[in-house]
């Protein structure tokens, strides 16, 4: 009775032995053992968390819950994250979770005449985005290390034309934590300019890096940020992120607006605690998240064949290479998750590449990170077919 | 740079003195002194809510909400939701609203050469949802006692053509609270049937009612449900609904899903509380509702040229006629909201007939629906022009 659309593939991967993602999910979620290395979130809040905590209870035991939010986000919220972005001058429309800011950024800006330029590996979830109001979308291969795994903006003039409307810098790269140098960052935002085209910062995965610039802050006009309180922020669960840009493209994000009674107002007010309170543990989570790294890499080091593209990596997650050890990534996750090790396949964030990495991430506790080590090194030996 | 879509007119309205709808919104909001009459929100859970927050609060204090939940919701949800519609052999998607329901089920099922049937009075959002995915909205004028202020079966066939794929049922109506017999329902599930169409049953008032009936239960092939958490479960803020349909129209929802990485947890674990309490709460709530209606009929019928052109209402709200007194809506609600009663003018559910009625909701306190009673009576031989 009705068609199925067609976009570009979306990656819901089940792996063995489940009837669907969603069965998948629920049953890793409930296991209290899983070590929980999948899906780029973060534990290192766990035991931290009290002001944040006790704002959300407030909002619960208030009851103000009851009554909608204003539809664009509490002023208060709005402010604070334009500050910890120092771009007060722009404008902001909170929503639930950077996954609904680039949908909205992409139905903002895109018609079915324009063409999107995205990097493979990336987070597929956007390409689908953009083949909904785009006419081509062009995922321009970038996992070699002549590329340094990033979309640079050599491979971005390559692959642009006149019709080229939104270049998407997920930025650290998820899946394999590539960021930007300012440099970089600076040519985007000529590109941008000269050629009346809008960056897509996706910048959920910013508050990891060591070091990470804005586009927005060279390109204001021709930036749409994309934040998120997912990740760092440790509220995956709560859907919580917003959409920075120029009043201009703030007014079209309300003409196309789906939610126009507003975001959960518990999440609204951890994450203005969560914002209050960042000087006081950000160097916490994100130096071990940084240390956790060399766990990983020092394992990596004893196995034959296996690399990693990206190391340190900006992001909480990195990609793993099993490609010199004839390890098929799926195998890889298939045999860590039965041994409750969640990670993700490559295919999760590449159709092409995917095969040949693991993502791994690491905002967890260190003591977690050495169990993986451990599985990791006798899961290469275990399934080394070279 | 970039032009503003054009869509059917959604209600923002900025009443005096402010200087944008969000800031309207945050400033009533804030002020606690502020009888909440503009939203159909529901207060009577108000201090009767505590296994709700403890679910909520253990889902915060276990830091549960810092991974993902699953994408599709929590099975315990879903199966809890079509119990509690008896609906148990069609398919569920959870997400945030009966608002991104509306959103996803016109993406889902409309295209361009399409026609949508819709009420005028009703919410306008859905009919902006409509227009951004059909090639026209027939918004039918149901503002008259001959059609018992509702889109009936009879004028839905004669306003419908062979290209009309969805016909609209608020059920309770907002803003009037007219609602459909079983034999209403039956009719329309034969058009359905007929004209290989979709119902789009919006229940989001559903609870309120005294009798309702499902049309999933006469047609469930040709109808989409829209379910809510909003209102009879008072959890407006925490933006929670699903979607209720067969399994083909679920999988097309899943293949235009915007957040794949699902809903919020807190709400979720606070939506599985609430339906499970739900026989110990709803006739408290519900009764006290209906109640209330006689407060605000007795202020009513004191006022001469003012009427309810639905009463009792089935939904949580009513419609107040102020015409015959010659009155504009608009004056009521502002001339209320400086005397801290927030009401709704008309134009919010009607760009026609807006102008003429004055939209009150009641699940509140009956002492201060009283308080409302008194000033409206004041209001209208203040304002009154006939
Ligand atoms: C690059 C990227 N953008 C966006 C998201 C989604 O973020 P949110 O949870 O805020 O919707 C993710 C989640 O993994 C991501 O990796
Ligand atoms: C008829 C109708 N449908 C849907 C909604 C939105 O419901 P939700 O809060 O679940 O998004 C409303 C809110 O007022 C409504 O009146």
């Amino acid at each position: 009775m009705i068609q199925k659309k067609k976009y570009a593939k979306a990656a819901k991967i089940i792996p063995e032995g489940y009837k669907s993602a969603n069965q998948f999910f629920e049953s890793v979620f409930q296991d209290k053992e899983m070590i929980w290395m999948g899906q780029n979130t973060n534990e290192l809040h766990i035991g931290h968390n009290e002001e944040v905590h006790k704002a959300m209870i407030d909002c619960i035991e208030s009851d103000e819950y009851c009554k909608y939010p204003p539809p664009e986000g509490f002023t208060e919220l709005q402010s604070l994250i334009l500050k910890d972005l120092d771009l007060e001058d722009l404008s902001i429309y909170i929503n639930a979770g950077a996954t609904e800011s680039l949908y909205l950024a992409m139905n903002a800006v895109l018609s079915d005449t324009d063409n999107v330029i995205t990097p493979d590996p990336g987070y597929l979830i956007i390409d689908n985005f953009a083949s909904r109001f785009a006419g081509e979308v062009r995922a321009v291969k970038i996992y070699s290390e002549e590329n340094n795994y990033k979309l640079t903006p050599k491979l971005v003039r390559e692959n642009m034309d006149e019709n080229t409307r939104v270049i998407l810098l997920i930025d650290p790269l998820n899946p394999l934590g590539s960021s930007y140098t300012e440099e970089e960052i600076k040519e985007f935002a000529e590109i941008a300019k000269e050629n009346d085209l809008f960056l897509l910062h996706d910048i959920t995965y910013r508050d990891f890096a060591q070091k990470h610039t804005l586009a927005a802050k060279y390109a204001p006009d021709n930036t749409i940020t994309c934040y998120s309180f997912s990740k760092i922020f440790g509220m995956a669960g709560l859907r919580l992120g917003a959409i920075v840009s120029t009043q201009e493209v703030i007014d079209v994000v309300k003409s196309i607006i789906i939610n126009d009674v507003g975001t959960s107002m518990v999440a609204q007010a951890g994450a203005i605690a969560a914002l209050k309170t960042k000087p006081q543990w950000i160097d916490r989570v994100k130096d071990t998240t940084f240390e956790n790294q060399k766990i990983i890499k020092e394992a990596v080091d004893q196995c034959e064949g296996v690399f990693l593209p990206v190391y340190p990596s900006s992001g909480n997650m990195m990609g793993i290479d099993l490609s010199g050890a004839g390890i098929d990534s799926e195998d890889m996750s298939q045999y860590l998750i039965d041994r409750k090790v969640f990670t993700r396949q490559g295919s999760y964030t590449s159709n092409t590449f995917g095969h040949k990495y693991l993502r791994v991430s690491y905002s967890i506790d260190p003591e977690k990170v050495k169990v993986f080590a451990r599985e990791f090194v006798l899961a290469v030996e275990a399934l080394r077919t070279k």
